[in-house]
């Protein structure tokens, strides 16, 4: 009865050592940061927001380079990441189809391949579509590998700039109420998102999901072992009007066998005026993006929609890992 | 009888307010500009042509970002846009198939992904394959959207940099004689090449086409209205004999039911050394390119072959627009 | 009985005028090269290896423009490319499907092509799938056109680089012994380093291959008349003790009609642990990449191993060129 799942990966344990101490500052998984070197790194997008044409900070990356290596196409990740680089007057080498990448029809490896791209460039930003293949790149690499999604893996950029939004939105990350909401089961984003903010004290998660996909146990058991108060709610308007952050997902149509369901879950977790509300004033909404039907674009103006606010958070957040990455942390 | 016609834009408007006097300087379509702006637009293109590497001028652009998004492939345009900006010291963020682009494929609005990329550039160059997708991304965009081609619709810096050769090669914009000659019915450069061109005093058109691919009625009454005399010959010798600028243009296999017509046709529009005795010296002759066979190669050598100097000027248009678009008229 | 063999183009003949002797500095085959023109570039490479960067040094082509015009995806060498112009300063416009070009689409020739790309940049490095491609280009252009490779005929600038990596390797490139092994049939790469190399006086060279793509009688011929000895060696063990240099290449199984005659050669023409412990000490192995089973990832550690620094050399080596054809030899 339950619809076929797409794979995602199992979850990661927290890091031995905290990212910021590495000395090859690879970004593979969410779990990596702990809560020293998410502190470091939201102090360094803050300074970012505010970098300006023809400043020094502007050229802070001058004469280094980014090569983004993608298996497959993710024009949103990859204009994000260009536009970061160049923010910090850095240059980028850029490839969209490595996975046709001639050496690879070949039969090169991945391994191979990095060793090869490595010596054009001073970091990697890799998107593949096959679980663990970041891990792979790193275990071989001189410089640093950037995760921008592998496959049902990770996509850890996305889960950073997810909580340092709600940091920038609600103005603090402890003692947070959240709602996510939608394909829970499927999502790799509420996924990591999970991760990064149950180290922080206070959370309190509520999940939002028809019951075709609802969120998996092993996040749940992870909640659960850090201490994180977590629920499973019908009504989002109960939820709505209780939380501070409002965490959208896109439900796909695929996932469901039963069409009358599809409709029913479809129609049932939307945002629209009607639902602002009952949402608490501080209150704001997030969403991974692309969005369909589940915001109403009536509510875009509403001052707690901040999804592109987010989006653009995603600029500071990879500047701010290009530069510890590049330049390490003196 | 008549062959199946590509659907074009019809006549618009001139813009109420001259895009000088824009505070968000889009650039949509032909008809925005008056001759103030045009003045402003051609006295910067002419200072465009002198800046040189590692002057100030070069880096005028210097931590700004264009974001080219393309929903269909057009590397000339693309690459003189990229090349524009270069110039200025700027960088450029790019994707050649937005059409694919995940977001796009995933339902997501123009609008929306206009939104999102806007947070990661200064200014967005859009082509785009349906009419009117320029002015609805202009509509929510919070920076300078150009227009790099809407399908039928406008592709306003080819009209415009098509006008600023003239002013070079000819040295004035003031009394043309002007023959547009090839296939003048789905021609977009040159129904936009007639709008700028008649804001002009002393203006005469002539157009040379085969039957099935002659000039629409709104052009001609556009002109008519703004007072310009304009005939449509047959002779193509007669004309080259009288004109300033002669405009080429290919005509197309597909739009001719008769193969014997588009034979002739395309005999007959040509334009070799032979013809050139007979067109004066202080004359040109212009061509938007790709050309095929409408200009023999014997002709390249000529220096009234003006074509891939009109190409170049490409450059220096683009690169006025894109100062003009990122900086302000200040 | 022989294989259907892949058109190789044939040999070239030594430049007339040496390459850093032109004004307008194209490269376009490996027999351009002079010893002189060799040492010249050679010397610049060196000093490419130190640009670090926010130094003078690597803004040298601050301003400058190089445009990638790619008629078939090579991302290897596109990325080795810019990367080589993003160190010295200078930026990148691109393209990897000039080939669907709609330019070239809609029957614009290369030559066309070229006087308008020209327009834009100050350097086209051009790939190609058709013999003679860069020539023809190189034939109109106002600026230098680098071959990157026109299908079966030329890539000079990985001869180029294999060159320097033998003389920073093994400290010299006078009375090298050198063996090819693998497929000399249809590799392009072995032929052009035969050019290059033979400039040097007491080069000694073995051919390692199964018959069926055995070197052809034109390098032979080549060698012989520039008083090389050369041998056809079938064991590969014997020739790795005796030289200072092998350079393997990929058996492509496509090239074989008798499948067994196939895996012998591929499980004979293999360098591993085994191999390696017979070779010379300072004696190093080369490697176009990508590989695939000719050389055992065993033997990566080994300080002999020497491919994927050769591959870095491209960079340097392309730094070097491109300096050199932009900004000239004063």
């Amino acid at each position: 009865k339950t619809a076929p799942a797409e794979r995602v990966s199992p979850v990661e344990p927290l890091a031995a050592v905290p990212w910021h101490q590495l000395d090859r500052k690879h970004v593979l998984h969410a779990n990596q940061f702990n809560k020293e070197s998410l502190d470091m790194m939201f102090e360094e997008a803050i300074k970012m927001e505010k970098v300006r044409p023809r400043t020094p900070e502007s050229k802070m990356l001058e004469g280094y380079i980014m090569s983004t290596l993608f298996y497959e196409p993710s024009t949103r990740t990859r204009l994000s990441f260009e536009s970061a680089m160049s923010k910090l007057g850095g240059t980028v080498i850029s490839t969209e189809s490595a996975g046709e990448y001639s050496s690879a029809a070949k039969g090169e490896t991945l391994e191979d391949t990095i060793r090869t791209v490595e010596g054009y460039a001073d970091c990697i930003v890799l998107r593949h579509f096959q679980e663990g293949y970041a891990k792979r790149a790193a275990s071989v690499a001189q410089i640093p590998i950037i995760n921008a999604g592998d496959g049902p893996g990770q996509h850890p950029t996305q889960a950073l700039l997810d909580v340092y939004t709600i940091k920038r939105e609600v103005g603090r990350l402890e003692n947070i109420k959240i709602g996510m909401v939608g394909d829970l089961l499927n999502g790799r984003t509420v996924r990591s998102l999970a991760y990064v903010l149950s180290l922080y004290p206070g959370l309190q998660v509520y999940f939002v999901a028809p019951p075709v996909v609802r969120m998996r146990d092993d996040i749940k058991e992870l909640l659960t072992s850090r201490g994180v108060p977590w629920r499973e709610v019908d009504d989002l308007r109960e939820v709505a009007a209780d939380v501070d952050v409002l965490y959208m997902t896109r439900i796909q149509k695929e996932r469901f066998k039963d069409m009358q369901e599809y409709e029913q879950a479809r129609g049932k977790y939307v945002i629209n005026k009607e639902l602002m509300k009952s949402m608490q004033k501080h209150a704001v909404v997030l969403h991974p993006l692309p969005r369909v039907d589940e915001i109403a674009e009536e509510v875009d103006g509403d001052p707690r929609s901040a999804y592109f606010r987010q989006a653009r958070n995603g600029l500071f957040i990879r500047m701010a890992i290009l530069k510890l990455a590049i330049l390490g942390t003196q």
